[in-house]
């Protein structure tokens, strides 16, 4: 496995893509190109959290796909934790959207320009986020061949086609958010905060909200796509995750949704490897990573020979005999 | 995580300790140190299997052990692939016992020159191996407070000792072996050619035979043993396996044994991960890992604290609250 930390602006240390490449062998898939998935970790556009990070790409690494973690702008700029929320946030031009989306797009770029070398089937590659990542991912799927990326770019529409798209405890309708805190201070505070770090105000217009919720713009070229979530999130209310499963099946987009009963926001894996405490291990709610990969192998199973070299060279062999045995 | 290619013989290219070393994190571990596990993959002492080598290792990072795959001495020298067998092998000193475990015993010893570096918990350093890497590793287990190791190296016996071991497959009695192969002329080739590369010898008197064999050395200073394979394993007998979990009853070592009814040799995660065609893979004997991550958890569980940081803070919160509303 080849690890290397890549900085996608040369003059920032904050936007790095995280590669986590296996290794070629000429017992196995001899030179073949595997299927790859980009995993963007949570932090409320604060932060990106190591939870969320190098746990669930190894974790998909074990399933034989290469694995890539972005950290995008978040307000933090890779520092980790919180601001100090007691002063109001300024507006931070580089972070807010359509930022985070675009660095998906200069990732997947960057990964397809080194496909041939890294071995990355570009037609096999997944975009996995949780909580605010995964609602960076699901703006990303319903925009990734619209001008907000097409016409910044400048490159062929499928170089930026992500394959598959998975969800975990997501944020997918500012408008509902809104609706919903009434008037709860606490509410109110973080709504302020968070839409200052990621859309530069503490009051963003209607449409602007409207704008960044993915379930108002899926449509028939949104990638098939698989949400967990937990039912007793009360950090993002699991309607996040019900409301996009309904867009999707309007659309009638391939889709698979998972909501466990119990668990808090932010278990993550749910198991000891990404957990800070025991209240983030459980066993329950980790099955999504089996489900998630049963999903995957439906898509990105590899195309693998039904016998090995050794069989068939057997094989011949025996064939050779019989056919020698049925002259003599 | 970090990996790299280690040489643990700076003048030898091919006896190589590959690590794949986790991140530590302050969200998470917060720089408390992890379990190891260190992989020996098999090839009959001919080459090391890239197919038993990578792919595990990274299944048990998944599991959040940090992971080490040790290529140690074989008769290819790193070349992979098998000799010509139609001439007879020669002997190469550098290649037979006792140099395969005492290699084991040299890359345990560097992991622990480098524990505070890499944060690995030397009390929790499982070996794990795949047929004759399997057999090293018994080996090895059977050996490591014994002179052959601990006065070729000259240190405390407690920093040889592995905490747990783990056998896919494994070849465990010579003895057994030799007596099992009467006349057939294929096996007696099969054994002469192994027996060259291994013990450098065609035909080794009876005592060496014994004294590589795990089953009649073990002693109450072993360590818990997890066995699994094939009952249909038609290259190395399921007997081994077998005979094997008796002398560890006999001597009342604590180990746990799968045997699956169907499945060759070699079968290393029985996924895509680790197969050459479809043939290598069979969701069954695959279910050995899932059973080896439980088993090493008893043992190798992160000691995690109940609550994280933020939920003791919120709860010393609600305490303080609580006792500032009895006293108002």
């Amino acid at each position: 496995m080849r690890t290397e930390k890549i900085r996608l602006y040369e003059e920032r240390e904050d936007v790095i893509l995280t590669s986590y490449i296996l290794d070629d062998s000429p017992e196995m898939l001899k030179g073949k190109k595997r299927p790859a998935i980009l995993i963007c970790p949570g932090g409320a556009y604060m932060n990106c959290s190591d939870r969320e990070a190098e746990p669930v790409a190894i974790r998909f690494a074990a399933m034989g796909y290469h694995a890539f973690v972005l950290r995008y702008s978040v307000y933090m700029e890779g520092k980790g934790g919180f601001p100090d929320i007691t002063s109001p946030l300024v507006r931070k031009e580089h972070c807010i959207h359509p930022n985070p989306i675009r660095e998906i797009g200069k990732a997947i770029l960057y990964i397809g320009e080194h496909a041939e070398e890294w071995l990355v089937d570009m037609e096999k590659l997944a975009i996995c986020g949780f909580s605010a990542g995964a609602h960076n991912c699901a703006l990303y799927a319903v925009n990734w061949d619209q001008p907000v990326l097409t016409g910044y770019f400048q490159v062929e529409k499928k170089r930026l086609k992500p394959a598959a798209v998975i969800l975990g405890y997501p944020l997918t309708d500012y408008c509902y958010l809104k609706e919903m805190m009434g008037d709860d201070p606490v509410a109110q505070g973080l709504f302020t905060i968070s839409n200052t770090a990621f859309l530069g105000t503490g009051e963003p217009p209607e449409e602007l909200l409207r704008e960044v919720s993915p379930v108002y713009h899926i449509n028939e070229k949104m990638p098939p796509v698989f949400i967990w979530s937990t039912a007793s999130d009360d950090l993002v209310p699991v309607q996040h995750s019900i409301r996009m499963a309904h867009a999707l099946a309007d659309q009638k987009i391939p889709f698979e949704m998972h909501l466990f009963e119990e668990g808090c926001h932010g278990l993550a894996l749910a198991d000891q490897t990404s957990a800070e405490a025991k209240s983030h291990v459980q066993e329950d709610v980790g099955q999504w990573v089996g489900m998630a990969e049963s999903w995957l192998e439906k898509r990105f199973a590899y195309d693998l020979p039904e016998l090995t070299d050794m069989e068939i060279m057997m094989r011949e062999g025996y064939q050779k005999k019989r056919v020698v045995s049925c002259n003599t």
